[in-house]
């Protein structure tokens, strides 16, 4: 299924040899730097995943395709079943199989097309991206001989810092970067200045008297920012959310939580 | 001294509120976003430290504002005393001093000069900068009305997951951002995904068996790589800190271990 709707879209037959490089575009075309607007313009097309639902981040990927002049092909994404990922048994399980479905769309393509294919990756490809990995995996299935590279880009915690006018690691502390799933857990370790990125709910349990800095769509429709006391703010942070969602039809917050010292 | 200096370097007043923009511009001039360039154009001057030693970031940060055609001012960074810093005891002392010398320059160009000045910090303000901490410092002593903001640039640690094209948190796990100082005490703390950054000296010892992504002087002159299993490539990396130092005349090393799982 994915495989076809890929050959339809292709055009050209390339006997270079293939290769995909990973672009960083940060939280959208004002972030693109020098080197990433340079490979964009000479990759022979974009590589972009297309959900079935209403895709708002391909919207983006086209229009700045559109702006550097180089076509997309776009491939249909693998369904992931929802009950499965839900459940955490098989939360793996669902996760391998999208993944080695898309490892299969994306190398039918590549070795179809050849060329330079550049993937767009939201924010940076080094923090919960699964493109290094679908990538990495083409090249050591051996199928296509690839050759592939990344350039970094804006992430999604450096535009927050940046908004709120923060130092992440505020002075000489280190700083944790993990996911709200896991957030409980690290704070029982002791971790008390930590980055927290994929939020499907806020759970800030006895964090009420630290300090939070959270944002929403940073640098997009409907961006959103609240600061302050975790027990003062949570009613502003959780108004706030649901601003950014109706104005954007999606959300995509993160925090960082800080001990007072 | 510094405040002498800078006002024989101002040939024109403004009566604009002050403001400055502090632009994160990445390891080079391949990382400037499309953002911070168009910021850099429109600013009146960079205000930029200038060390008493052969400064090269002050060259770099020069280049960058000839190409953008915007003037530098060089305020000459206060004296850090060196054994100070080194005595534990009087760290924190030496680093309030030297950073109220800087605030107390900064301001008197502010004040005289007005306008819009940039200052251009080198990776991203929001990790291990203190960019951030001195303009706040300045508005909030209210000697000039000051207006600021922060854009975002391309972090080490980002340049070093791309070139080894690497994802920070692997799949789904946390990711710590320390310094070398600390390493040892959060491994004791059971961390075991972790970006060093500011090292003095390589301390790996128990993590012989861990895996290590190591980079040094990423993106410009002296660029050095090197990964693999801690205990087999250590002293590839001690030859690769004297090369990168050789080559460039100063040495900027970070890295990522990690157990393996």
């Amino acid at each position: 299924m994915a495989e076809r709707s890929a050959v339809v879209e292709v055009r050209a037959q390339r006997a270079s040899r293939p290769r995909v490089r990973i672009l960083g575009i940060g939280m959208g075309p004002q972030h693109v730097t020098r080197e990433v607007a340079e490979a964009l313009r000479d990759a022979d097309y974009v590589l972009a995943a297309e959900k079935a639902e209403d895709d708002q981040l391909l919207a983006v990927r086209r229009r700045i395709a559109a702006d550097a002049g180089v076509p997309v092909v776009a491939v249909p994404d693998p369904r992931r079943d929802r009950a499965d990922v839900d459940a955490m048994g098989d939360y793996r399980r669902a996760v391998g199989d999208w993944h080695d479905a898309r490892v299969a769309a994306y190398e039918a393509v590549l070795a179809e097309r050849g060329g330079t294919a550049a993937m767009l990756v939201w924010g940076d490809a080094s923090l919960y991206d699964s493109s290094i990995r679908i990538v990495s995996a083409i090249a050591s299935r051996g199928v296509v001989d690839l050759e592939w590279d990344v350039l970094p880009g804006i992430s999604a915690p450096q535009l927050l810092a940046a908004r709120h006018r923060l130092v992440l690691n505020d002075v000489g502390r280190p700083v944790h970067v993990t996911t709200g799933r896991r957030l409980q857990e690290e704070i029982a370790a002791g971790l008390d200045n930590v980055v927290v990125m994929l939020n499907r709910h806020l759970d800030l349990a006895g964090c009420e008297d630290w300090d939070i800095w959270w944002g929403a769509n940073l640098g997009g429709v409907g961006e959103e920012l609240v600061a302050g006391r975790v027990g003062d703010v949570l009613p502003a942070i959780e108004a706030a959310r649901e601003r950014a969602k109706a104005a954007a039809g999606w959300l995509m917050d993160l925090y960082l939580v800080r001990r007072p010292s």
